[in-house]
């Protein structure tokens, strides 16, 4: 069951292919064996230049690692190279990010992860001029073993994240080359946004557009703001979980294959199962609720929710990941939500604390403010914000649902207000949400249901959730819905049900706006959408 | 995007429900109104009883709980009812587990969660004996709220966790009611396995099935045995990425929907995705592997993994929750084996020393050894192995994969030997891995991949990857792969890439084996399997 492969690649396989297949491998398979000529050549005259090179055994290609030995060698990180390390001879290993020949001299830039150091071959005693010649021609992006001293520098490297010592390279052997063709170059990636688009044209400095970066996704994540992004998420992941698990919530998995019985039709993926269909879930809902209603008390989940809406816009995937959170409360929903805001509190807390140098990274391509937020966290009624917008000249109904220009609207006037990025909106109109939403008690207009916004976008909607199955069925069928469908969802109240709350949070859409970025797929590793399911 | 609903309950919906449906929503409707009348028929005989009842504002049943007050009540938890609480009132939340009336006197037993306690009403000066018929004709299941004053008890209570205090009942209100008839008895489905099967059912005690436990999942997730195995799971989760997050390990996601390019065909769920097809993701391999020629250099991912297999076993799932590790290394992946083996044996101590309860309480139903580790972790060449097993009389050739009996004959053979439940399985034969598996270096027969077992059952299959693109195209078309179809796999590696090695665990697996249980499903929520879709 827990085979890691790519592909259960059998005889099936063989079987079926075309033989226009087979005659693409044979083509593939000539070409592999001219590259391999080529590289013979290249091998044998490289030995006739060895020949006469006093430092032959410095420099070189190693054969691919294959873990024909454990060698006994400490290699050094790139962000560890400090002024500390001054006159120690270390290894490192790093990619080539620039290469500079000049006169006798060959001048790299190594980097590893969003970190660089100057490192500098000069021919004499420990360099041949074929070395730095070997050194001079190695393709950008390979991944090298050096040998080297540390040096402390005298004039700051404002190029590199390690400013203060360069490397004088004693031997450097490649690991994995790079073709030399890069589809991108890394420092076109990671050019600020707009920063005078034309004169960069004119001087030939290309930027790069999101297909190319995300065509390309292995290469565009090597950028200091892609590193500094997913670091960062990893990090809010991590926040969540772990304020969530310090609160005595227990972590679930919920499936993501499900039978039509407690889903409607629009949105939803089908899936081909077996000798049925089945669909992709469009939120771990039901199976949250059902801990709830299982004793759980608390439960939190972390896992890929699916929506087959075709829009095509700055934050909708088709795929994403949903932080969500259920909980049982003693009187009022209120509970739940002062813990679902403490827990976003914790979030932006920590990543302010501890991510500091990864905000600082991405706001150099991308500029932003930093993200406010208050304590306790501001929480206005619906009712309030409507009276907002019309008061700032919009025309709405009462119990109209928020257009994504009035959402963004309102986030302004609230920062104007109340200086702050986040805040709660409570007591939505009942008319606008799902059909399992608890009414209001004293207004059978609104509900006990909220949405909460960073920088003016919704990042998480949620409700106390209807918990009696007779109340259940009457807000089901006033929504004109089939009550065999969802049957067993309904069923699952049966048996004594707690009241409860929850809600469930845009991963992505968490990491952009905290970030001020301006689209999903830049915090989505591997982006899905109508358009794209590559790679 | 983050609309947490169960469904987008709207017109296409009402429009597509036909007549049928409707007959069945108009019954319904019946029913209820039936229910609600023979409610109101009671509520008026409650009445005439009430107006010669003293206590009749100590009782009854709150309307549904719809957020109508902050009501400023500390509810205790069943769990903090000890002899230190002795002689104060409380109020407390729970559901009755067991209903006993006895002449004047009503015995409850209340559980919240794993934890229960006994609770005592009797006809005197805080309870009529209205009151008390009112407690004795609860429904199982129900959640009420209780106002008492805890008692200290001469004499432990055996039956209940709280030993030494019960509860003396002053007030009781219902916050949701039970259905009286169960799909299931929770005291039936926590009997310890084989007890005497013949003897129980002459005395008509009965067992519950698993299909009758799944399909009442949100009664069967309420037993004691359910109540630890999945807070335990819950741990296993936070214990590997605590583990990997402290080894400087990245959290990523992976996308679930797969375009055809980089899997073959077999065992793949296919999703319809807008006008072309896509495919759930059989493992997050190609991801964590991009990842790691993007310079994340230690990714870890858990995540929900799809396999297409008729496999109707005791440990197959269609949907299982994988738990994913890839790691560059410096010139071995043996460095990466140490890193996995420590990462579990940090999770068999976490368990150890942070469940001890829970593993009891599990094997209060289902008995088991204490599972067994050794440090550093036994790793067993394959060769090793099939000499074990040839020993012990099994006819096998060497370059043949194990099969799942041969697998539990060695897992025995390994604990009589060296008397550990978890080791690694180093150098499978080439033949029997995915076409991405390195070579061994010395001996073509074999490849540096590995599989680890626990009680004798695969948990983890991984292996150093071949990272040369050329490799890898030679390798794939010895296997006769379409090489059109993993291109973009391929690709990954042509701008250098670091040696890496990796591997999937399965959570699911994990939880079962470390408890000595005997089925995938009872450690699996909602599990999945050719035969089952829900709940």
């Amino acid at each position: 069951m827990t085979k890691d492969n790519v592909q259960g690649a059998g005889e099936e396989e063989q079987q079926a292919q075309s033989k226009k297949a087979l005659k693409k491998q044979q083509k593939e398979a000539e070409k592999a064996a001219k590259k391999a000529e080529k590289q013979a050549k290249l091998a044998a005259e490289q030995q006739e230049a060895d020949e006469d090179d006093f430092a032959k055994d410095r420099y070189g290609i190693c054969p691919m690692v294959q873990s024909q030995q454990k060698l006994d060698r400490a290699l050094v990180r790139v962000q560890d190279l400090t002024p500390e390390k001054a006159e120690q001879q270390i290894w490192v290993r790093a990619r080539i990010h620039t290469s500079r020949a000049k006169g006798k001299q060959c001048f790299l830039v190594l980097r590893h992860q969003q970190f660089t150091v100057q490192a500098l071959l000069a021919v004499g005693d420990r360099a041949s001029k074929q070395m730095v010649k070997f050194a001079a021609n190695l393709t950008k992006e390979s991944i090298i073993d050096v040998e080297a001293v540390v040096k402390k520098v005298e004039q700051k490297i404002e190029s590199c994240s390690q400013q203060d010592v360069e490397l004088h390279v004693e031997r450097i052997f490649v690991i994995s080359q790079s073709e030399a063709r890069l589809p991108l170059q890394l420092e076109d990636a990671v050019r600020p946004e707009g920063e005078g688009d034309e004169q960069m044209q004119q001087e030939g400095r290309a930027t790069v557009n999101q297909d190319t970066r995300l065509d390309n996704r292995v290469i565009d994540l090597r950028t200091t703001t892609s590193q500094a992004i997913f670091r960062l998420q990893s990090g809010v992941c991590q926040l969540f979980r772990d304020t969530l698990i310090n609160k005595g919530f227990v972590e679930i998995q919920t499936p993501k294959i499900i039978s039509a019985a407690s889903e409607g039709g629009a949105n939803v993926f089908t899936v081909s199962y077996f000798k049925t269909s089945a669909y992709l879930a469009q939120s771990p809902q039901l199976y949250k609720q059902m801990c709830i209603c299982a004793d759980f008390d608390k439960v939190f989940c972390v896992g890929p929710v699916f929506r087959a809406e075709d829009s095509n816009t700055h934050r909708h995937l088709t795929e994403f990941v949903g932080l969500d959170i259920e909980m049982a409360f003693n009187y009022h929903y209120h509970e739940v939500i002062d813990s679902i805001t403490d827990t976003m509190v914790q979030i932006f807390k920590g990543l302010r604390d501890r991510f500091q140098t990864e905000i600082q990274m991405v706001n150099k391509q991308y500029p932003s403010e930093p993200f406010k937020f208050l304590e306790p966290t501001l929480r206005l009624e619906y009712k309030e914000a409507v009276a907002m917008l019309k008061a700032a000249g919009v025309e709405m109904g009462d119990e109209e649902d928020l257009s994504t220009p009035n959402e963004k609207l309102l986030g302004r006037l609230v920062k104007d207000k109340y200086d702050t990025d986040f805040y709660v909106l409570d007591k939505y109109p009942l008319a606008v949400r799902p059909f399992y939403t608890m009414p209001d008690p004293n207004n059978p207009k609104y509900s006990n249901s909220y949405d909460m916004f960073m920088r003016g976008e919704e990042i998480l909607s949620g409700a106390q959730r209807v918990h009696d199955a007779q109340l259940l069925t009457e807000r089901a069928m006033h929504h004109g819905i089939d009550l065999e469908k969802i049957k067993a969802y309904i069923d699952s109240f049966r048996y004594g049900a707690p009241p409860h709350a929850g809600g469930g949070i845009g991963l992505e859409r968490v990491t952009m706006l905290y970030l001020g970025l301006h689209n999903v797929r830049q915090t989505s590793m591997f982006p899905r959408d109508p358009k794209r399911l590559t790679p």
